[in-house]
């Protein structure tokens, strides 16, 4: 009966009737005896209604105040969910990001937590209240000015303070009932993940599954912060993310964890580069200064006549434009011939353990899809992920036919990924 | 070219247009030269949105966190503002109560500053930008929690600011030109007042005037800082409310401000009380201990054949019903008969200096509302204010007769109340 985190979206929290939902459901932990602290996002639609209010006053919305804007959608969330759960008759007290000791460095936008002092937080939980935290949001250490951790940030910002205060469990709700091994309204068959490993999570996050943020998978793996999955809207347990039971890490067949798709990314082709020590080089730096992240990267081999190769990468589209510019800017240092963007493709994820070591996994893959008719234009993997991209509309057929090939298609509703009996 | 606080309404920056056109003014304030803070409302209905989604989830919101909640409109409207005015190439940055150094007491709802400590407002602007401050908000000076300031905060925290700053002038933008002899929407020709001193606009505001809200008053007089109330929607000169131009002081004659009205109030009589000492103050302190202003108060002659006399007051309607509660609770302790409550009235005013040592104001006040056939149930003085109360519905009639009899009534549509010549 110990200290539980429980993080609630916006879709959770839409409406006056989610917010009284979800306050019941929080008095329920309460009475059976944890201690709760509760993360929330903004209600509903709040952030984007306050993007839109953003973009009608300017067209590029400065960092540090558009942060302190959206930082009112949670405000309002947190406060009401507060009010109705004193409604039930329990104590609950609201705290900004700030307040609750969330400290990040000072890029807005899409800040990094670098500490997190939740000494108000114990304090409402010592004379038994629920505390209740704005999600998504911080304070700049040395400036001292509100800023947003991006995307994810609110199940960051759980498993942060689960982390910080020694949580048993944190629990993300959601409007599903869990991951799947592949997204649902894609391939009707898939299964529900009863148990999964923080590595597999991990890759099917990166590879576009988007019921879990990669920064939150990453910061539960690093503090070994067990996650619980599930959906607001129901009792059902959800998916377990935690480390492998032991006993269970030798085994050596390869265990496929789901099938991911990412259509959200766009294809830049650098082309004509020279084939020399360095080049690849700059051009990574020129996007990494430009404060963006890339997904794969993949380099050809040189044509010999001309000593000139392509690099191809791949990032998310909403950056895609800020990526051209720059290289654009950087052209005549690099020396590159001309770019080449395109985003009409997606990516197609195999995530497992043991992919490496089991050449046949790769081969299964590549036939699933070759017999789909789908057509592969970059390849990338490593230890436990083989992606694919190809173009976007091929993707449907070929997230089915792979979650198929891999036996992944079931008549029962869940898939025990590696021997885990759920609790 | 010194400091300038502006404090605009949430009529101003009601919507993407509104808050441009703020912007526009205030950029307009910069290029003259002058350090410009700004202090800003939530966006039009936000507030009300915000307090009718609070009465969704509970019915009695908790003080704590209504403030938490409310203070989310502020932040929205000082975000936008501060992009708008960034989009038009000047420096801005936006605060909180918090962050810009308003601190007050922990009464939630309705807390007093108690101090203010403008560190970061002082940085911005060394910088060259434009300060937004939230107004309406601070934080509680022992438990560092978000507090409102409660009806007229946005005003209070302007001239606070201003006070705390030194500033030249604190500049009050609404959605009227300014301070008038009577509300325009009920007397056609009253005029706009160009200059006032204090104290009658302390009793205008007291006595029912909406443009200014008395706290405001109050700290502008303690602290000497002139104010100029005007419209955020021209450019005409509005009202400046500051000391009287030496040499003034020591004119005789009466000379009026304006007739001001306020249907707000309830009257509260408590009937039977034992006429002796500790009585009134018994009443007083259980009103005081409930948080509750009262505004007049009436006690009649007691009779004689029964020791007992009545004591009315009044408040505003929205608490009267914790003013009967108090009373009701307390009635064994205090010993009177029974209360009555009665939320039909209305007050009239007639503000103006020289008033008791000239015996003509009052005489003609009386007759202008005996000609006009209005009853008067109470009557109040102050050195510069009689006001009485009278029934609800013959409100208008009242002010127009008064306003007529001292001749404010005007072709011109301005009025000079001391001789003042504008600027």
């Amino acid at each position: 009966m110990g200290l539980v985190v429980q993080k609630y979206g916006g879709s959770s929290v839409a409406d006056a009737e989610g917010i009284k939902r979800v306050a019941k459901r929080i008095v329920e932990a309460k009475k059976n005896g944890h201690q709760v602290v509760v993360v929330v996002s903004a209600m509903g639609d709040t952030t984007d209604e306050l993007i839109d209010l953003a973009q009608q006053v300017s067209p590029i919305p400065a960092g540090r105040e558009f942060d302190m804007l959206l930082t009112a959608g949670e405000r309002i969330s947190m406060a009401l969910l507060a009010m109705a759960i004193k409604n039930l008759g329990h104590e609950a007290l609201s705290f900004t990001g700030s307040q609750a000791g969330v400290i990040t460095d000072s890029v807005h936008n899409k800040a990094r937590i670098i500490d997190v002092t939740p000494g108000r937080i114990r304090d409402a939980l010592d004379q038994g209240a629920v505390a209740i935290v704005a999600g998504f949001q911080g304070v700049s250490q040395v400036k001292k000015d509100i800023t947003t951790l991006g995307r994810g940030g609110s199940d960051t910002t759980a498993v942060a303070l689960a982390a910080a205060l020694d949580a048993e469990v944190c629990e993300i709700y959601t409007d599903v009932d869990g991951v799947f091994t592949a997204d649902p309204r894609v391939v009707k068959k898939a299964r529900k993940i009863v148990d999964i490993a923080f590595e597999d999570m991990l890759e099917l996050a990166a590879s576009g599954s988007k019921v879990l943020h990669l920064r939150c998978v990453e910061y539960a793996r690093r503090y070994n912060i067990p996650i619980h999955v599930r959906s607001s809207f129901s009792g059902h347990v959800g998916t377990w993310v935690r480390n492998k039971p032991e006993g269970e890490e030798g085994m050596e067949q390869a265990i496929i964890s789901g099938v991911a798709h990412d259509t959200s990314e766009a294809k830049i082709t650098v082309v004509g580069v020279p084939d020399k020590p360095g080049e690849a080089a700059a051009i990574f730096r020129t996007i990494s200064d430009a404060q963006l992240n890339i997904d794969m990267v993949v380099q050809n081999v040189s044509a010999a006549s001309t000593g000139l190769t392509d690099i191809s990468f791949t990032l998310p589209k909403t950056d895609g434009h800020k990526a051209m510019e720059a290289l654009t800017k950087a052209q005549p240092e690099i020396g590159f011939d001309s770019l080449r963007y395109d985003d009409q493709i997606a990516k197609i994820s195999l995530v497992g353990a043991g992919m490496r070591t089991n050449p046949g996994v790769t081969a299964t893959f590549f036939e699933a899809l070759s017999n789909a008719g789908v057509n592969i234009e970059l390849i990338s993997t490593s230890e436990i992920r083989i992606s694919v991209v190809t173009r976007q509309d091929e993707v449907k057929d070929a997230v089915r036919a792979v979650h198929s090939a891999f036996g992944l298609d079931s008549e029962s509703d869940e898939a025990v990924v590696y021997g885990g009996t759920g609790r």
